[in-house]
């Protein structure tokens, strides 16, 4: 039985906004009407999901949910932003109920753990894709962009990198759960499972963005990879970095797969993006460029630094280099050896 | 040869920002940052625009862009909010430079010409899918909803209704222009390139809506029929109405193609949805519910109404009926006869 545009938004899209929210006019008219405190910027994020690109056809529907918001929470996050407002368009190629349930449950579950209030949106017909917008507010001046960073400052990373890549990696046959996991202890299935969660519900770092706004001379969330993400930064800033590979903050899980690799010979490395797909991946291609972390890159002066063990981050942060005034990335070992990964720059949209 | 995102963004999409525009910061960093004046209000509207449903595959990308954000602008005038800002979610089977060229162009050529500023957005890989938000600004307290509408108040229509559904019917050779136009006049090729013009790049009415904040108690945007949105508000203010058929603001192009109909029979009005597709459509059905119109549709009280000359709304204004108290929507003619038009409810998305 077909059901309306109408009846849709009702039944899976409508819930009560708290009077605190700053709706003044929710879902239901031609456009939502919010108010903006004076003291206040508001910072607006925009980002799709494309079914069969960014997820399989295929997926949870409540995980495709979740997602679609996440990855815009974390762009609020990057800004030192609190997330507000947002609208969906969500275009299907069908309105099935089960599936309509189970998203808007992914929805309204990572929506109201933020305090979110759903204001809008538009339900189309056609092939799956969403889009999710967020709004936000941030303190006027105090936001974080990607055009701060100053030599000297050091490079921060919440969380762990590179465990969504390694569960994509794994959904994909790309690389097998080692089965002799002598000495590492890996255990496919509940490690599987974390490492699967990272992809499937990345965790926006909301309130290490919002502890440090004001602070942290630049900022930007890992999407396509530490390597192309960090580089939209030096970019932005003029400035160049050094970073420490072995530094780089891996997961529990993320740890036992690795010391489960048989290391692949030093050659292996200097393989080019054309035979990348050959083999599985490298430990060191998913945390540098495997991309989907949604964990957030900070540039932080030394007097941040000194303070950092008193912000309300609600989450680790990992020292992983430093900004120099030397254009270019270098990377290193923390022996000091030089790495180098040739061919590898994140993720392409196009 | 592939384009990246970030260059395809640079080199379509980025174009200076005034700085009266309230951006703080634009195009390219984790989200935008605007400033919203404190005695304003935020409007916000979203829509989506899919190839194949709402436009064919090979329409002009310029069009498709010029009409993507036409229907967003459509929405804030009925709010009677002032367009400040858009973001763009892009959906791509492949980034074609002349493409993306012309695509550009529609949505400069519209977004200059309301100065909006385009502040974010995503492009994505996939079905070709264009999601336009767009956000202004209102004083608070003067928005127009769709819920104020009390008996007594005058059904205002901008423009001309019906112009964009006939375009449409003759795109998919619903109706055929009609040969013989003896005493109608009607031109196939002036008269009909007028109609698509309206279906391609739909004016939005943000003038009128601006010029009619704070004093209409009621107004929607007709993207479904007038029926169907006329209906949200009776709905929404909990009121009924009537509607001279007879009144429906009908363009040149438009009355030259009805005299040229060959009327149908009477019986055929009452032909059910079933069988709607079976023959051209009729006038009225265009008029009431063809749908794509982006005309406003206001609840006037009587003394708004007698100060109707001196208000700059850019575009006519016409009488088509009265709000009243009894529920339910009634048609009838200018010489009182009611006129029946069953199982026709507007444009339904799923």
């Amino acid at each position: 039985m077909p059901i309306s545009e109408f009846s849709l938004i009702a039944r899976y899209f409508t819930r009560p906004v708290s009077p605190s929210s700053g709706v003044a006019l929710g879902i239901g008219d031609d456009a939502a009407l919010v108010s903006v405190p004076p003291d206040q910027h508001l910072a607006i994020a925009i980002d799709t999901l494309v079914a069969g690109v960014h997820f399989p056809v295929q997926a949870s529907p409540g995980d495709i949910a979740y997602k679609a918001l996440a990855v815009n929470l974390s762009d609020l996050a990057a800004m030192g932003a609190t997330p507000c407002w947002l609208t969906l368009a969500l275009t299907l190629p069908a309105a099935d109920p089960h599936w309509l349930e189970a998203f808007a449950q992914g929805l309204f579950a990572l929506s109201e753990a933020h305090g979110l209030s759903l204001i809008g949106g538009d339900t189309t017909r056609g092939p799956l894709c969403v889009t999710v917008q967020v709004a936000g507010l941030v303190p006027v001046g105090e936001a974080l962009t990607r055009r701060g960073a100053r030599p000297g400052d050091g490079i921060y990373i919440t969380g762990t990198l590179g465990d969504a890549a390694l569960a994509l990696a794994q959904l994909q046959a790309r690389t097998r759960w080692p089965e002799q996991t002598a000495g590492a202890g890996f255990d496919p299935d509940s490690d599987a499972a974390a490492l699967r969660a990272r992809l499937h519900r990345p965790l926006a770092r909301v309130q290490a963005g919002r502890a440090l706004r004001g602070q942290a001379h630049a900022a930007i969330d890992l999407s396509d990879g530490l390597l192309a993400d960090l580089g939209h930064i030096l970019t932005a800033s003029g400035v160049g970095a050094s970073l420490d590979v072995d530094a780089l903050p891996r997961s529990a899980a993320f740890r036992r797969w690795e010391q489960a690799q048989v290391l692949p010979a030093p050659e292996t490395l200097a393989r080019t993006a054309d035979t990348a797909d050959a083999g599985p991946p490298l430990p060191l291609e998913l945390l540098l460029s495997g991309g989907d972390d949604y964990e957030l890159c900070l540039c932080l002066p030394p007097q941040v630094q000194t303070r950092l063990a008193t912000c309300a981050t609600g989450v680790a942060l990992t020292r992983v280099g430093i900004i120099e005034a030397s254009s270019g990335l270098r990377l290193h070992h923390a022996d000091g050896r030089v790495c180098t990964l040739p061919g590898h720059r994140g993720y392409t949209h196009f």
